[in-house]
């Protein structure tokens, strides 16, 4: 039997414990599950942040994981806790956006969490990513159904959308998020491209603080040292690069920078 | 079968090698144990702080898991090395009052490790917790008795104790640990709060740094953004936080910094 | 069954999401294998510093082993990539010198990757850790002889060597890392040293910027706090470390650093 896969993303950090214990409290109530961590330095409270991560990295996991997400400033107040079916996965976490790119999902299927005995008795007001969340995604790991931790729901938080516009003959993102590297991805993914432009990716010309990159590269190592492309990354998002070094730190670019894409004029 | 839990604190850090070592090990002697990391970022032979973290953490692991906790300066020389059973677990680790937690049980049960077939051999002079620490603690995750590892001992090294005391009306603790999110964690736990106050914990005061706050908030969040309010947190301790805020940062507060707890004036 | 244990190294860093969902498709195509992580933190390109980590760790683990290292900036170039039987274990990663420490092994078996059927596809042209190598780790942990992924090859690319050398009565090396405790590790290895020098250690004395040791120290504590030790540390190599304290600090020792071991005077 494979084992499922329960992945954890939080703000937890480093330095406490709290990573630890929610490990223990999977490995207590699923042991054949696999707990792979996604990240843990999402800045504390910063639900935008984790909701990209989660976007960026659930895709890659296999059908039937169970993505747990705990950023979560509201701990302990009346806010909901959720899990949803979507995407042939699996999602659990407060219900405070974090889920979007779950909630996103044209098959989303929305649980609140109410029923109590599924949690860790009992419950403290400060720490549900243990008591709570923890715990749901361990019974959703060993295949109790989702409709066993509550009633369906229709309206939980949203994020505030901010999806690229069209500008003439251009198509306006912007950066969302600076990885290790210093490569800038933005929120142009390819099917959006592809959606607003007709000719081939050779013929795009891509704007960014006043620089400006003819053509999309096949790698960031497909040009001279340092060379500023731009790339499709591995999530499937235009990235701006620079070969053998960080285009972050050479051209100062910061999240929400606006990235513009247009035809190179024929 | 569960597969029993061995978690894994340590002062080593994430630049080097040793945490990947030691799991190594541990995967290699118990390979049906699953390895959880509680922290690696204890400051360098800091062994106070690795017996605070373990004192909070290992409460939360289910009966029969094995603690493994490596901060050790002084590796190498004639200090002991020990294997524990109390409060219904085992922990493993140097003779200098790391184990502190589990030595203060009434149940502890301290074994020297002198055994020396169940060590990697050769024995290095400078890594015991590849060599000593991390196959005992697979040894004892695979179900042998604590009592192979080596004699029984009395004398174990222990932590000089710190406890709050009483002070007239008041009960004065100190702050223990700051935490990721800013929160200032005390010494001063529900149960000794309970034995020095008779009413109920709306009526008690908080003072730390000038600062006062009148009676306990239920969770991180139940106040106006800003606020200053004090919490019993997951594990089980009176903290000072901010709601949506870094109560650290804010006040300045410090690890060692007295915080006085006493009923609001009748 | 014991679990094959698959080793991570990496310049991914903590702050994305690419080490997670490395793991994820380990743990999905091999599920009884055990995802170790050496160290993400080799600074971003730098494939000398990740290949002294492997050669550092990889000795520890067991037989059989697969040895995943990703510090890739040629992806999605015409560089190759690899898998390597050598020294007992498997060792996957781009041809870049990177597993430079299997290469070097007398009995090495060098295979390009070029079955495509063991990938991911599509193969983005800019994560082949999630896309090429890691399926590959996958399917050796799982058994699959190495002759399946690519026809054999002589030329892989390698490391500029540069070896301790003698001068005089004297052997120079040179500092390859600092460790997390400050320690200076150097190229100078047990076996370099016992090949050079007839006497016994105790009559060896280490220099370093100007400083010097008189014999080696069985351990880090085995002098008073403050002392500077030479000491033949866990990977076989002589360290210069201070008792107590931080020997990079206190020296200003830097990574290329010569150390010089020549015989005391008679």
């Amino acid at each position: 039997m494979p084992s499922t896969i329960v992945t954890f993303l939080s703000d937890f950090g480093a330095q406490d414990w709290f990573v630890g214990v929610v490990h223990g409290i999977v490995h207590e109530l699923a042991p054949s599950a696999a707990v792979v961590d996604l990240n843990h330095l999402i800045p504390p409270a910063n639900v935008v942040r984790g909701a990209f991560i989660l976007e960026a990295a659930a895709p890659d996991f296999p059908p039937g994981s169970v993505h747990l997400a705990v950023v979560d400033p509201g701990v302990g107040t009346e806010r909901r806790a959720l899990a949803v079916r979507a995407r042939g996965a699996f999602f659990v976490g407060p219900d405070n956006g974090l889920l979007e790119w779950a909630l996103a999902a044209r098959d989303a299927e929305v649980h609140a969490l109410a029923e109590e005995r599924w949690f860790r008795r009992p419950v403290s007001r400060t720490f549900h990513g243990r008591d709570v969340f923890a715990p749901v995604a361990a019974h959703l790991a060993r295949g109790e159904p989702i409709e066993s931790f509550g009633p369906r729901i229709t309206d939980p938080v949203r994020l505030a959308a901010a999806p690229p516009r069209r500008e003439g003959d251009a198509l306006v993102g912007r950066v969302v998020f600076i990885d290790r590297f210093g490569n800038a991805l933005t929120n142009l993914t390819a099917e959006l491209l592809d959606g607003a432009f007709a000719g081939p990716r050779d013929g795009l010309r891509v704007g960014l603080l006043g620089r400006e990159v003819n053509g999309l590269a096949r790698s960031y190592g497909d040009a001279p040292v340092g060379t500023l492309v731009a790339v499709l990354g591995s999530s499937g998002r235009l990235e701006i690069a620079q070969v053998g070094g960080d285009a972050a730190v050479r051209l100062g670019i910061g999240e929400g920078d606006p990235v513009t894409v247009r035809p190179i004029a024929g």
